[in-house]
């Protein structure tokens, strides 16, 4: 295998762009970053287009990348260490080819669709329990946290994988959903927003959640079949984004 | 106001030590920063020893310190920014004094047991949803993180001023709250545990979940009254433990 020892190596000078999103774009290409995403993009055959292992993880990860059809280069911890996010790293990457999903959704299971989240532990964890609960897809709308950012990659364990995650206009997936006689459901905590409590559960629905700070914008709430909330019963004034989605996923989808 | 310039003074110096645990367990106290979390501190009528403002906030924050009945202090941007956890401190902190509340747990209302629950985001956002779900309190059980640690305390945004949040041995709760003929429902994945949606909705109940890595001690779930999964549709292998909790509990106490 072959053993790039040089930060300055020209290889390495470009994944390190990766790290950003203009990088990323720019490329088309981002990292991924642990022994269980590499797994898990080796298993669902993502675009792998290499895999950089540290020169003391050889031995312990060749399970892994001897299952790829990659190419494997072996790299110093200096170089390892500049290619990761975290403080910890755990001493593989892999480097994988943006490719958008080639089917688009059908709504004919629950979808998921994101206005304006910010935080990247938030997406990351909201596509986590959209693949969990079985949901066909995740959205994201305009103003979304890039999905390739290693927090939010980190905190998918690897389910962006398994579902199909699109870039798309909430504003333009609205009227797709509702020819098709999907109920829309928004989130809000106005007055005109109803207990989920009170939605039977459904096989074919679209659940949008939005901003940390300021929810689902108003112009797509006046658009949603239902806008619902959860009631709060203590005296926090609201819940995560992430742990709202998940209730309704797992209340109206069993 | 008395206005603090030097880094070099002792209170300084005495604060910059709450950003360690050992600092907080020494001086029984802790630093909270954030107007929310000050205003959370002053409306809860929590113990606060002083409240510190960042110059060029003394009057932007004017309306939340003069709610207290607490010292408020002045100090440099380099002072404030070096008891700030995070890179873009807001400019207002509290330095609170440790207390164990007064009153235990009834059991009356759900209770929520952590059971070695590692990373302080997780654990203030099941604090923060165990408070707008109604639960009475939470017991932090051994090996679990450090509740007022600054990552911890930013994601229960205050939900730790507003329900009881207690260390305790959950060895000896499970009898407590059994002798009271109160269900206690440990989280497992193991086959014989039953989907939580073959439970009924209950009005007194315990919950426990534990460590991200290795879930519930296996001694714990021995003792349980039921241990409950969630069915996973998709590929994901597991959900995050404060999503799971939060399931569990908006759907066990409605």
């Amino acid at each position: 295998m072959e053993i790039i020892e040089s930060t300055q190596n020209k290889r390495v000078k470009e994944w390190k762009k990766l790290l950003t999103r203009k990088g990323r774009r720019k490329q088309e290409k981002y990292l991924i970053e642990s022994p269980h995403l590499v797994e898990e993009a080796i298993k669902f055959e993502a675009d792998i287009e290499v895999i950089i292992v540290r020169k003391d993880k050889v031995e312990e990860y060749a399970f892994i990348y001897e299952q790829a059809y990659s190419d494997v280069l072996v790299v110093t911890k200096e170089i390892s260490n500049s290619l990761s996010d975290s403080m910890s790293g755990q001493g593989i990457l892999a480097v994988i080819k943006i490719t958008e999903p080639a089917k688009t959704l059908t709504g004919d299971k629950p979808i998921l669709l994101l206005d304006e989240v910010q935080d990247p532990g938030n997406l990351g964890t909201l596509i986590r329990t959209a693949d969990a609960a079985g949901f066909e897809g995740v959205i994201l709308g305009e103003g979304t946290v890039d999905l390739y950012n290693a927090k939010t990659l980190r905190s998918t364990q690897g389910s962006h994988f398994h579902i199909s995650v699109l870039h798309g206009d909430i504003h333009k997936w609205i009227p797709f959903l509702s020819e098709k006689n999907i109920p829309i459901y928004g989130t809000a905590l106005d007055e005109r927003a109803i207990s989920f409590r009170s939605i039977e559960p459904q096989e074919r629905f679209g659940l949008i959640v939005g901003n940390e700070g300021n929810g689902v914008n108003a112009s797509i709430l006046k658009k949603t079949t239902e806008n619902l909330y959860i009631p709060i019963k203590g005296q926090a004034e609201s819940l995560n984004v992430a742990i709202a989605a998940s209730i309704l996923m797992f209340d109206i989808y069993r």
